[in-house]
């Protein structure tokens, strides 16, 4: 973008290089496979889900929620991915140096941006990170759900691919029982069937 | 999902339902590239993109802007597509009968909710479709903007495609130039370098 004509604002110019930059989450690719089975979800169209999800589902945790704060966190919680690629939460290598991976890749995706804009983007990423408030849980149960909703509309495929153990998803589950009781018995459900089908290991 | 068991309610069944459902938006193709050119972006992650520049570029259309308003309306304003597909604005006989297909796709796939969420979708679709309030506005020129920038990113093979005359392209960002022209500079370059390119027929 070294050519852009100089009415363009050095302010309008670091927005633009950052919006173009964020395309890169559209080749982000999850485990999750599409409800349809066709391909495996990226990381834009997960957060955009998890969006609608924060419309829909936030009545499920205790208030009260501020929609735009929910929202936020929703849509950029995924942006280092970018550079540090999903890590898939049962890959326990893979997460040991996630966080150096994330922090790094943070620091260089949210400096494209005015500083004040940058600001905001690492107060949304630490907010979620710590989990305190209602915003952040309400996004990391929706961020566990949304995957078991779509392995449920998959009949458990990407589970059973990985061999992932029911132990291992009751564990990553935890913050749904703690923070929606009311989505627990479907959380119950999807598992219990899953390992009844054998897409899920007993152990 | 007939077999929830009854610890499930009505109302999470409901949305539940929608929530799967919208998964379809991911593949619902349109006619731009990503920024690397890989292939055709579809609506779900262009409406992540679009909501993200909310975020960063909501500046530019005057204000005030309720930012949760904005939000939704950049969230949900292709769900439609899921039924009526992605409408190419340069496709004049598609666009004939877009209304009508939009609206009986907005019955359907906005009638799997509860009352009250299925009454704030129709308020939101209506409120875009109007173009009235500074969150409209500012939902508009963005999506007008958005492909603008990945046909700048790609050097836009898309235009060139589909034989595509720099009138349609002016046409169809008015709303830049009327709501946001801080960034109309912007939107001159890309279509004059692509009319000086070939990629955009001159006319």
């Amino acid at each position: 973008m070294s050519d852009r004509p100089t009415s363009l604002t050095e302010r309008l110019t670091q927005q633009l290089a950052f919006v173009i930059e964020i395309d890169k989450l559209k080749g982000v690719l999850r485990q999750s496979l599409l409800a349809d089975q066709s391909r495996r979800e990226n990381s834009a169209e997960h957060s955009w889900h998890l969006a609608l999800m924060v419309l829909v589902l936030a009545e499920y945790v205790a208030g009260p929620i501020d929609t735009t704060r929910a929202l936020e966190l929703a849509l950029t919680h995924d942006l280092v991915e970018i550079d540090a690629g999903d890590t898939f939460v049962y890959d326990q290598e893979a997460c040991q140096d996630q966080d150096v991976r994330e922090q790094r890749a943070a620091a260089r995706i949210f400096g494209l941006l005015p500083d004040d804009q940058q600001a905001g983007l690492w107060d949304q990423w630490r907010e979620l990170e710590a989990g305190e408030t209602p915003e952040a849980k309400l996004v990391r149960v929706l961020d566990r759900l949304q995957p078991l909703l779509l392995h449920d509309a998959t009949a458990g495929v990407g589970w059973q691919r990985h061999g992932v153990r029911k132990s291992q998803v009751m564990k990553r589950v935890g913050d749904i029982e703690r923070h929606a009781p009311a989505l627990w018995p479907l959380v119950c459900r999807i598992v219990d069937e899953a390992v009844a089908g054998g897409q899920l290991m007993d152990d």
